[in-house]
């Protein structure tokens, strides 16, 4: 069945602006190898420099609505960069986009491609490396309310770094 | 700096099943054209066949932990295929993954490809079109506090389908 067509003038409907505003295109849609980039989506340092150990990552912040009680981030770690070493409380749901890398959750150490998806469960540490000749870019989606990350002690790092695969993946300085 | 690496026999953590769960891996790594689909993530119809109206859709949740307050899904529209053309209140944050379509918000008809960013507002109509020989998949973020859909009466559509382009688009059969 195909929906009735009406002989009535289109007039400008209220919300036409804000429906065309909907749709934000990326910027590369070729999928080059260059950092994703997307239109009236700002691109912001990871964290602030010096608060916490990180290489080479930018932040994007895709969906922020309260309505949705969670936030849609982007983030992408150039080549022989690493996210911080943390923890928290909230639990980070991870769909990788773009790019290869490696991942530690826990204390297991996990290789991603494009499409993986990774649980990051509360109060588990992890931490997120591209590859050496790639980026890693991938959503991360939190609950907007949440704690924020724990350093870990050196004696976090200890025990961490007992299992040597753990020890030689993970990276505490910039 | 590298980490400390000290001289402890590693043992198995508690969580060391935990963490190697944490990964679940796309199964189509080549990002072929055949349905995506990820290791441990049931494959489910869109909706009751019957309940609404729709075309070749398939539905994965891929994230709903109840911490993270919103539920990470993934809808395939197989080509030629629609979503059911419906309004709530809650929004839909939605990210393109996989394919070509359009889609209907408000009174906008949007091309999409990967990496597109969608965003429905409350009480907005929407629909979503694979292309004739393309399939359309997309993540779709939703509160998982959430009202259920509304399909819209005769006048509605008739309202809706004032705009030619809107008229074209929408699908209001199997």
């Amino acid at each position: 069945m195909s929906p009735t067509i009406v002989a009535v003038e289109p007039t400008a409907p209220a919300d036409a602006a804000a429906s065309a505003r909907a749709l934000r295109r990326v910027a590369d849609p070729e999928h080059g190898t260059g950092p994703q980039r997307w239109d009236d989506v700002d691109v912001h340092d990871y964290k602030v420099a010096g608060s916490a150990p990180f290489r080479g990552v930018t932040r994007q912040v895709l969906f922020e609505r309260d309505e949705l009680a969670c936030q849609v981030r982007y983030f992408e770690v150039e080549p022989g960069g690493h996210s911080t070493l943390e923890r928290h409380a909230h639990v980070h749901a991870v769909v990788v986009l773009h790019g290869l890398g490696r991942c530690l959750v826990g204390t297991s150490v996990l290789d991603l491609g494009p499409r993986d998806l990774v649980e990051v469960p509360p109060m588990t540490w992890h931490q997120f490396r591209a590859a050496d000749d790639a980026p890693l870019g991938f959503l991360c989606i939190v609950n907007v309310e949440r704690d924020r990350p724990q350093l870990p002690t050196g004696a976090d790092l200890e025990a961490l770094c007992a299992d040597p695969t753990v020890a030689s993946f993970v990276r505490v300085a910039d």
